[in-house]
């Protein structure tokens, strides 16, 4: 009886563990189940909605030209209800505003790994999934609708941005998504059009991982 | 007396579990102390070391010369004793080798944020390390001593990568570091030379965590 206590107490710390480091790590707990790696459009936009951040690459002019990755936060909407396309909220006091501003020609990359559904694949393995869309990076109207959405979006997903200091003069930007490339399973790239990615039909909710 | 020994018991399962959850989240277990964000090149290597993949970005130009950022496994050398410079095993199946192989231009961007060390501190924040190296992107001769300390670095921190098919010609590529990006505190870039990245001197090992 003694051993059975021990063992579902340790059974109890396990799950609270569990759910904790989930939560602490990965910034939230996952809501909306994983789609099957067939179903493209879905898949992309899962691996997009639950990630907070991933590699903005612009073209450095000050460095010949060369492609100059970034990491920074993102958002493509309210948690669970994202629309799949990118919004950022940077500074030209770093390279990556001031980049895009002299030319638009930007992509941004995404890997399933650090959302901890890879288990022990490899990163690189094509079963751990990454998603890179390509684009133009603009900066957003300071009073449209947009904007707002933006704002909404990326300080709800990142509650510190709202207090991030204004002289930095911080602006929206997104990505104009033009072509995607993702890998999440073997047998190369999945043909996906970025139609099909901003109409795709999302799972439903599911329970807490 | 019972209840010391189930708060004995959770406490036991908590360091189970974080000792647990680090290891298989992030790859494996820190074994080197963060440095000192001041000490920029020390700062920097730990990052590289301790770091199992990043965006590996190039030159498109199937898409009118976009940047293509792509997520990839590296390594630097043997765990805890790397060099600094960031070798790959990539295919021309995908993207990346072969645009690299059409141009050399290339960067390499890496998060403190998936080695965990960053707490709930946004991915964004300038106190959540990012480093970008920008340089040529070179494949390797393929039986230089080069290309041995790369398969062993590759190969010893990313196990599976040795049953990766044969058909798909995997080749090992380095990237030669020509300028460093880094972000690890408040007040913009670390003003960082490749020469005093390379010859840093590092922490001596610390207990686990």
């Amino acid at each position: 009886m003694k051993t059975k206590g021990v063992f579902d107490c340790f059974l109890l710390s396990m799950v609270f563990c569990f759910v904790f480091f989930q939560n602490s790590v990965h910034g939230r707990i996952l809501s909306v189940s994983k789609p099957h790696p067939d179903n493209a459009a879905a898949f992309a936009r899962w691996l997009v909605s639950q990630s907070s951040w991933g590699s903005l690459n612009t073209i450095s002019s000050d460095m010949g030209g060369a492609p100059f990755g970034n990491v920074v936060s993102f958002s493509d909407g309210l948690p669970d209800k994202g629309h799949g396309i990118p919004y950022f909220y940077l500074t030209t006091l770093d390279p990556t505003a001031s980049n895009a501003l002299k030319d638009q020609r930007s992509s941004f990359t995404i890997s399933e790994y650090p959302i901890g559904t890879c288990g022990k694949t490899d990163p690189e393995n094509p079963t751990c999934a990454k998603i890179t869309l390509t684009g133009k990076l603009q900066v957003l109207n300071g009073n449209s609708n947009e904007t707002e959405f933006a704002q909404t979006a990326l300080f709800t997903k990142h509650p510190e941005m709202k207090d991030w200091p204004k002289d930095h003069n911080f602006q929206f930007f997104k990505l104009e998504i033009e072509d995607i490339f993702m890998i999440n399973w073997f047998g190369g790239p999945k043909p996906l059009t970025v139609d099909q990615y901003l109409h795709a039909k999302m799972n439903k909710l599911s329970v807490i991982l």
